[in-house]
């Protein structure tokens, strides 16, 4: 059944190819963005949405920014009639947007589409029919002239009606199926309905050109409409226009290079929705211009509201690796991706960085309404210290000391190695307390007061099993008087290494968090300490290292032996 | 905070562009499919696999047809390193199938990962390391020539060892990063790597550029690694490998095109798993070459139980619009769609068509293990007659005459327009049956036979209301005999128009539907009988369209009236 061999070519090459897109880098400029949202959207959905989740859809749509809305099909559904006459009844559509509704052409459907627009401010009529080989061949059984004469008689009636109907109408043509259609039989068609509309400059037509279905890889398509870009009709009173379907999944990549090609316009849907693999996804491609440092002229800074809203009218879900919009396109869970973000942030933050280019976050979540801490680094069993260090720092205010933050990666990974899933921020703080702020197996520290207040003499109370001792410790400050009365009591060495203290808020009356770290026989033993007063935070840390380097030696003495 | 201003380009053009790439029309010989599910894709699983899933997901590897399969970072992870001693050690490698581990050049990293592949029968080591500038700047604060170093150094070591340890072992380098790294230094590192290694057309050496995160439009890649395929050193002793992201939407495009630009390897995931966005998916680039006629040497036959196995073994769900795999992606919801969908289908029917080319189906389903009845056609209030005389014809066997199937379609859309779902083909055949075969408002036959046995004359029984009466016919046949019988009873006059049977089931036992149209002033009326007798099932059928002729009467005289 696996044949390979049952499949062939479908699509045309134009007459000529020249190229020229290729030489162009990128989008610099918006097209117009056209929403069919509510209809080529709509129409795919198992349950369609109801006129009042339509209505609630419009206004998103002109809330982000789009102009041109293909509000439906009226002349197939009553609910699209319907939500036609209440957009214009109510005078609901902006001035600054214009409807558009979709019609096939015959005569029947294109009077019912004049009656639903009844009354608007502004409307574009699309008329479509379709144009490929196969269709002629196995649907319509007609040849090329009279597939192309539907097209003319359809194009002589909107024109009519249009004028009967006075008001601002603006005409669309589309040969649908135009994939599978000869480029310049297509280019025939839609010069000819021009020759009807005679569009002008100050009174465009919109030539549409859709990928049906996808049926060839994207620079094929940028041939095609660069040569219906040099070769069409009344060029300065039309707009070229694309319509791609995601088939292949290279629906982004034809809608960025038809633009490059000639096409002005770009018909898609929010997060492509759409018949079969969807529209493009007009907010891949806006993103994709924004991430340039080109306008796109669309609003996503409220990128996650926007999928709520979509989500619940359309009951469809957002997968989470879609571009830009997906739960995990920010997320980083392996360790060298997190270490190379959290140093890249810090950088940013350094230098006062003016362009974002944070490695492996092509663009800064907070534009789009994300969040760095929910969004960016998530820790699994693959993830390392620096995704750690960062989830402190961001979460916590927590900043470790760089081998701390490899010991703490070590003891984190050793946890989700053995849950065998994903830790949250609030787990993983749990891990650094357990380890490095509440671990005291051979001595706590009950209390401790200087001497004359000057800090340089200390008595400390310390708790071994059951039993309460009394310590006292001389030094130049008083974390050293505390240090030696340990050394002294223990018969231990050691040098303080590190030692690092930051406030885990803003204001004075938050508390700090010191870390220190103890030398002894080239290792290091970490320790630390949370508290509002400074000292006694170093002093509980310090407590902490000396207790993991008992740790340390209790466990040379046991093997020893 | 949504402000493009804040981004800017940070690729880099090829010294030289040569566009011969755009010039070539698809990819016609399938590239080396590297598998990197067990690392890329599984280091971005909330859940990572555990060592049993991780095998199953290896078989189902080696079961679609890859022949190389990235397994995973052994040095960075003790699940990734049992599972290469596992594979090893059990022999569990097929003869046809290389495994590649990933390694940084990190010396100590390098020496845990050849221990992870002693005694492999073959292997590719994949050393990398990152070159952009971004991360030279921000991450590593290093030079251009320190950065080279790193590769250099790891690409010795892996030389030394990989002499020690003896074997069939291969190398592969990927300046990681690559998008972001000037394209001249990209090449000079690999060509340097590569002069360490020597590779010869006998013991390749593959080079692997990745789009780590995507920058860039597809064609821009394109003009990268055809600098980088014209200018490699040792160029038939290399493998040009890509190993494409998803970040702007083009991934697949980014494949495609590298292949047409020289590169003969791609590394992917199934379904596109991967970090952020994901890794390009495989399966779309091989039904991609698939539809286009061209053998890609993998097997996806098996679709639906490799999408089932993949969602349970990564705890990820396929989007319902993903390319070839995704519940919907054959669904056509519309109606225009829905009439071509039909006519294609009858037509290669007809025609015997030999090569694939149904309108608004890009692949035949059957050919990946799914199903015309489930996926293609599908009903909600978008859809047309094409659709409905579709289902039942491919889900019941019953075929509706054209103008009988336009009235059905009005009866669906009325139920689906008020239900605002989708129905289903029980559903819709349901909305048939009421319509059509059980509808006797008027009244209802209880019983006939043939006197004589010869079909000409016909006594029958009818129900009106409570009421029993018998009556007599005669005719040029049976059915005549019992429509003359019913026009005196009623006085009423018509025609038939219309007449149609056909068996429901393959055997002579099976049920066989009629459909009856009747004429009378101009209008159609119709009804449908299923019986195992096909006199019977004409008699029922006859029966319920004069029941619709006699409502449009009842309620002519009620206007009268």
């Amino acid at each position: 059944m696996f044949n390979h061999q049952k499949y062939g070519k479908q699509y045309f090459m134009p007459p000529t190819i020249s190229y020229d897109w290729v030489k162009k880098e990128t989008l610099e400029k918006a097209p117009t963005w056209c929403s069919v949202d509510l209809r080529d959207g709509n129409q795919a959905l198992p349950i369609p949405m109801n006129l009042e989740e339509k209505l609630e859809l419009f206004q998103l749509l002109v809330d982000i920014g789009f102009k041109e809305i293909e509000v439906g099909f009226p002349a197939a559904s009553d609910t699209e009639f319907n939500l036609l006459r209440k957009l214009i009844d109510n005078n609901m559509i902006p001035d600054d947007v214009t409807i558009m509704v979709i019609t096939q052409a015959r005569e029947h459907i294109i009077r019912r589409t004049f009656e639903a627009i009844q009354g608007a401010p502004r409307a574009i009529v699309h008329l479509y029919n379709s144009t490929s080989e196969a269709q002629r061949r196995q649907v319509f059984k007609k040849s090329k002239e009279e597939i192309k004469q539907i097209a003319l008689n359809g194009a002589v009636l909107v024109k009519e009606l249009a004028e009967e109907a006075g008001g601002d109408i603006y005409f669309q043509y589309s040969p649908e199926s135009f994939p599978g259609t000869e480029v310049d039989y297509a280019l025939d068609i839609c010069n000819s309905v021009l020759d009807i509309w005679k569009p002008t400059p100050d009174h465009k037509a919109i030539i549409n050109i859709p990928t049906t279905v996808q049926i060839a890889m994207p620079h094929i398509f940028a041939n095609q409409i660069e040569y219906i870009h040099k070769n069409l009709a009344y060029r300065d009173g039309v707009t070229l226009s694309i319509h791609p379907h995601n088939d292949r999944g290279s629906g982004v990549s034809d809608a960025e290079f038809g633009v490059l090609a000639g096409a002005e316009r770009v018909e898609g849907t929010l997060f492509g929705i759409g018949e079969r693999t969807g529209n493009v996804d007009l907010i891949t491609l806006a993103m994709n211009m924004y991430s340039q440092g080109f306008d796109p002229e669309l609003d996503f800074s409220q990128m996650n509201a926007i999928r709520e809203k979509y989500e619940k009218l359309t009951r469809t879900e957002v997968h989470e690796r879609h571009p830009y919009s997906g739960d995990l396109v920010f997320t980083a869970f392996s360790g060298s991706h997190q270490d190379a973000i959290s140093k890249g942030m810090k950088y940013r933050q350094e230098t006062n960085t003016e362009k974002w280019d944070v490695p492996y976050i092509p663009v800064d979540p907070v534009d789009i309404g994300r969040n760095y801490q929910a969004d960016v680094i998530r820790v699994n069993s693959q993830s390392g210290k620096g995704g750690i260090g960062y989830i402190l720092e961001t979460n916590f205010g927590v900043k470790l000391p760089y081998k701390m933050n490899e010991a703490m990666g070590y003891a984190t990974k050793k946890v989700s190695d053995q849950t065998s899933r994903e830790l949250s921020a609030e787990e993983i703080y749990q891990v650094f307390r357990e380890n490095y702020v509440e671990y005291h197996p051979n001595f706590e520290l009950v209390d401790y007061y200087f001497n004359k207040g000057t800090g340089q003499e200390v008595t400390l109370t310390i708790q071994k099993e059951k039993e309460q001792i009394e310590l006292q410790g001389k030094g130049a400050g008083s974390l050293d008087a505390i240090s030696n009365a340990l050394k002294a009591h223990f018969d231990i060495d050691y040098a303080l290494e590190v030692y690092e203290q930051q406030s885990l808020g803003k204001d004075s009356a938050a508390e700090a968090c010191a870390q220190i770290g103890i030398s002894h026989q080239g290792e290091i033993y970490w320790g630390a300490g949370i508290h509002e007063d400074i000292t006694a935070a170093s002093v509980y840390a310090l407590v902490v290292a000396v207790n993991r380097l008992e740790d340390a030696l209790i466990s040379q003495k046991e093997t020893v032996k």
